[in-house]
């Protein structure tokens, strides 16, 4: 396919293996919003307030999520945390509920209870690769607290860079192996990867390990969110080299990266007007579409060739990769046809009485339009 | 002098190699605080709109400042631009006028007629330097374009990566060392250093060469402007090993690195609520006790000894140094007398009669008080 000079495209309905649906009036705003981005089937992150870790929190949520929109298929997460026991996990396994996101304490939206020591979860992980659940791993750690002094010193007299939002990821990654190399057999996926070092560390594992790559991460860079709200994230979109090497990762993934959007919706109010401005960008209602637009600017940049954006690349990073690893059937059958530039995205997306908006990724833009077989 | 357990120090007034103090309302609320931040003797920055570059304009600018506040010494800048020719530079000599300020074009808040190319300027780097006037340098080149290949291969093959905001300093820094080689008598400052990389460039240049440090980038990294428009300022602040480098080269500096806050005022309208946030740090109120407690934060951490901030230091760093190698003696005599925790940092800073109003840094928090003697 020459992505190009295509105006239509037809896909079968998408995949997306990371949103935030949030709950209450914010889940009455962004839920209905998830097929208008080509998506019909979602695996739905747990960190609420207060978070969801246990079953009955989990279904009753999947529950609410149903009554919204019930044309959707939602895969349910618990979070981490140390009420998780192997016992819980036997059960969710029955329950139906897919898999444990692991937020590292405080590194992101919501994750104030968060996982500070992964040794203690070693009986938990071994009892999901048994169940075979998938662990979702946020893959970052915390940064070194400001005032704290900016290099240790090792045992061998070698200073260790402090940590901060820039390394954070990277800094992940040992322990990231480490877990692939006590549990061979646990599926786990390195969510949002935002740097070649991640992609390189998941390529390194065996065929149990995934990552899910953003759309919003390829497209982005660090000048791109100093300065512009909407466009801050974590983990923060780092350097050209970095969204090339995401690019590129889409189109030769062979399975080993799919789409995860990491739609995270905050009320319009917290972007803008607060003096810390929540993390997330909001991708929810175009995803399918961001994702086109991002490859095409990478062909137009010369990172990707024209050909490498093939049918099967499309049909597999928007669905079939992330469907075949989470063993999540399309069973609908459903397709959907995607036109150049026939969507325009909204400067704000709102909703008869609901109170909070979402300023979505791109406002004012075009993208393509979705419409369903 | 053991800083952490002084609770009163008195120093000459201090000089502040670098401020911005906007015009009309702006600048009837910023001007004021000078004395309140310790500060007698400034130089100003010419970014105005239009940019300062006739020597009337700087002239009729001093006097607008001098109206406000006439106890406070103005050293002025023209902005480098294309009207700037070698007989201007004469005129600005006989007029007074101290430096030049270069902007690479886009780079910066109102930086949008700067400089492209800097070979169309030697003829004026030449007069200036025979005329003994000051060149300071926004040592950042321009970001690659977002939607620009993220590498570009030299003649030898090797790939360049991509300029972002991160890199923008360190990619400067070549341009800086050939305009110091090619005029070694012409007095370069470069402004607001925020990397050891431009640390170590000054340091290897010759004794016509010296470096502006801010207070807020003694204290601030990455992650404290993510997320908050009141610490984002360019340059922006970068690693833990960065802002340590900087504590270090003020105590070790012997006048090589001096105090240029680069106070940055910004209506708050433009920092919250704007979708695009503009770029900088206000601290002009509080400049000295700022200052004083970075350095206090950097003996707390052990990055600084006890000793490092001696009296010699702090009347060198803040006041001494700068005004040596701008030639301006501090003709007042006056002195100040700072006390621990003496100063509540305002939320906003307000005036009656003026529409615009400005958060200072550490909006809230306590710092060193100002007295005058």
């Amino acid at each position: 396919m020459k992505l190009r000079s295509v105006n239509e495209i037809e896909l079968p309905a998408a995949f997306d293996a990371h949103v935030h649906l949030r709950d209450g009036e914010m889940s009455q705003l962004v839920t209905p919003t998830i097929r208008r981005g080509g998506v019909n089937q979602v695996y739905v992150m747990p960190n609420l307030v207060p978070p969801i870790t246990t079953i009955q929190q989990c279904l009753e949520y999947r529950d609410r999520l149903k009554a919204i929109d019930p044309s959707v298929d939602y895969l349910m997460s618990l979070y981490l945390h140390e009420s998780i026991t192997p016992e819980v996990i036997r059960e969710a396994k029955k329950a139906g509920i897919t898999g444990v996101k692991s937020y590292p304490a405080g590194v992101t939206t919501n994750s104030s209870s968060g996982v500070v020591d992964y040794a203690t979860f070693y009986p938990v992980f071994a009892e999901m690769e048994k169940q075979n659940m998938v662990l979702n791993l946020h893959g970052e750690v915390p940064s070194t607290p400001t005032h704290a002094p900016s290099s240790t010193t090792t045992k061998d007299d070698v200073p260790t860079p402090a940590i901060t939002i820039l390394n954070a990821e990277p800094a992940f990654l040992p322990t990231f192996k480490a877990l692939h190399e006590r549990f061979p057999n646990l599926r786990i996926i390195l969510e949002h990867c935002s740097t070649a070092a991640a992609l390189a560390a998941v390529r390194a594992c065996g065929p149990t390990v995934a990552g899910t790559i953003t759309a919003h991460h390829l497209s982005l860079i660090i000048d791109d969110w100093a300065g512009d709200p909407f466009c801050f994230c974590k983990p923060v979109a780092k350097t050209p080299e970095d969204r090339d090497a995401l690019l590129k990762a889409v189109v030769s993934s062979q399975g080993r990266f799919f789409l995860g959007t990491d739609s995270a919706p905050h009320d319009s109010r917290k972007k803008r007007g607060e003096d810390k401005i929540a993390a997330g960008v909001f991708t929810q209602p175009y995803a399918v579409g961001l994702v086109l637009d991002a490859l095409e600017k990478g062909v137009e940049r010369g990172v990707l060739a024209e050909g490498d954006v093939s049918q099967e690349v499309l049909e597999g990073f928007l669905g079939g990769w992330g469907r075949g690893f989470y063993g999540a059937e399309e069973t609908r059958g459903e397709r959907i046809v995607l036109k150049r530039g026939g969507e325009d995205i909204v400067d704000v997306l709102r909703k008869d009485g609901v109170s909070v908006d979402v300023v979505p990724f791109r406002r004012g833009e075009q993208t393509w339009s979705v419409s369903w077989k």
